[in-house]
């Protein structure tokens, strides 16, 4: 009763680089989630998945070792969560319902199949926890120098129509679902806390680091966006919304660009840091315009209103230098 | 009038790392093909994609510099062609029309953004030419130590049922549409021909072998698979499909396998080289089996039968050793 689970022995000592890859596939398919919406799953040319809508919304994005994540920081759990995450909000963001993933892989000769299967196991999780019902359709497994990972995610907008960026209308109330610098925060964290004396990352440092700051951490990490959210905002008549991956500044001047609106911002509505609430992103938040004095969806918050004009004011000053926050950039990639 | 192209005069110094994402997105956009099926384009959180069938097709595949190109082959033009035309041949075998890409690419840093272009182009040419109203409705642009191109390719059935490798019937017609072995060869020419003494591969060398060898390097750097002939084969009552990507030993013992058949080749049938027709992969013709008697649609050729049984034979002997060839195993994804 004391064993540890040793279901795989060997598992720890295999590699993507020592085993062949249809081993390591048969290993991976067992944990990925079924999507509820494919006719045809993985192993043929391609999947087919129903679209009843007559439509079909689509996102891609890629996450590379050093600009995007770090294993040193991040389980396979984490990152598979993550890349599930983000592109399930890209799709929420359209006030769709995600009904698929597909999945491709390049990972290092030495990477341990078991870190693919936490993977899978992560994509898995946020499946089941943010988007009930979407699975992985597909995907790809290659070799490379550095590891990568692209999702494409899929979603339903179930006879509704999109909800664009362009869509915001002088008058309408602006209102955010989710967090707001939170992950930011966290990130912030692990750049100071859990490097090494010469600026590497480190697993035991943000392990330590996670325990004391589970929420800021943790969002960095392992975002949980307000998925279903997405589809309640369109419900209530949306008329536009994206979600917040680099800052609200920024992606609040993506609406009033796409719009040809002004956006106002009401700094005490931005929590206890509002700068790092405007410039840091990775939240995947949902921000959204909805016509003035409509009942606002459940998890949705006044920010701020949309008004004649161009670009973005906080308590009526303009957003002043660099919008968004990408501490991550000119790291090399090779390294933790 | 001895001028040549300076539109873009400091094009040649612009590098990834040197200009920002917008920028370069700026003047990759334009050159990308419009999709027809594309209801909301790239610009907004994803793309909404037309599905009029109520289902759609779709399939991923993730290229490496190292394990499945090098720069010192391959010009921009060649990947982003091949890139399309591959995951197009994927949507072709499932008997379904091409409809859309998104494309996710993380550059190294010092990539020239006129190569970023001419992928661009590639792409744009290949839809244009193998798949006439297919654009690119998505995308990413990252950086990464490695060069990395992952394309989601995506189709409509148009009403029809998906052509699955799991179809073939003892009886059934097997045929041929497109080259076997072509593009292998172009392969194994430039690993001899287009390598400096100390085996790294050689970009003045690898025009000169493409000048002499142009069917067969091309086929490898810039294949052209029958795309149309995926929804030519379906109309016709193709039983089984899927495109040659590994060699014609390998993936026709996958519909022997996914159908609980046997495949009888023949080896008259396999041109001049039946061995790189056997083992070599790339070149994307369609595989196909149809009913007993049933007339072949235009480009496709009787190589086999199907048969009871299982496995694949050639003139009756079963194909024996790695069924496969991939000489690119092993090599280094920094350098060439």
């Amino acid at each position: 009763m004391t064993q540890p689970d040793n279901s795989h022995p060997d598992a720890g000592s295999d590699t993507v680089g020592s085993v062949h890859e249809l081993a390591v596939l048969s290993r991976i398919f067992p944990l990925l989630p079924a999507a509820t919406a494919a006719t045809v799953g993985p192993g043929d040319d391609a999947a087919v998945m129903a679209a009843p809508d007559g439509r079909f919304v689509v996102t891609t994005d890629m996450m590379v070792h050093g600009p995007d994540f770090r294993f040193a920081w991040s389980t396979g759990h984490d990152l598979g969560w993550k890349a599930a995450a983000s592109n399930l909000a890209d799709v929420a963001a359209m006030g769709a319902r995600p009904t698929g993933l597909v999945v491709a892989i390049a990972a290092t000769r030495d990477t341990p199949v078991t870190l693919l299967e936490d993977i899978a196991r992560g994509l898995r999780d946020a499946c089941a926890e943010l988007a009930p019902g979407c699975g992985v359709v597909g995907g790809d497994l290659s070799v490379s120098d550095t590891f990568t990972l692209a999702i494409t995610a899929f979603g339903d907008l179930e006879g509704r129509a999109p909800v664009l960026r362009s869509g915001a209308r002088p008058g309408d109330t602006l209102a955010l679902c989710g967090d707001a610098g939170v992950s930011a925060t966290g990130l912030k964290l692990l750049f100071s806390d859990a490097v090494t004396h010469d600026g590497r990352p480190d697993h035991v440092r943000a392990q330590r680091l996670r325990q004391d700051h589970p929420r800021a951490v943790g969002a960095q990490l392992a975002p949980r966006p307000p998925i279903a959210s997405g589809v309640a905002a369109a419900l209530a008549g949306a008329t536009a919304m994206l979600d917040v991956s680099d800052g609200l500044a920024l992606d609040a001047r993506r609406i009033a660009s796409a719009s040809g609106v002004a956006i106002a911002l009401n700094r005490a509505s931005l929590g206890d840091d509002p700068d790092t609430a405007l410039r840091g992103g990775e939240d995947h938040a949902l921000l959204a315009t909805f016509p003035p004095g409509r009942a606002l969806p459940e998890g949705f918050r006044v920010i701020g209103s949309v008004t004649d004009g161009d670009g973005v004011t906080v308590d009526g000053e303009p957003v002043a230098g660099v919008l968004g926050w990408d501490p991550y950039e000119g790291w090399n990639g090779g390294t933790g």
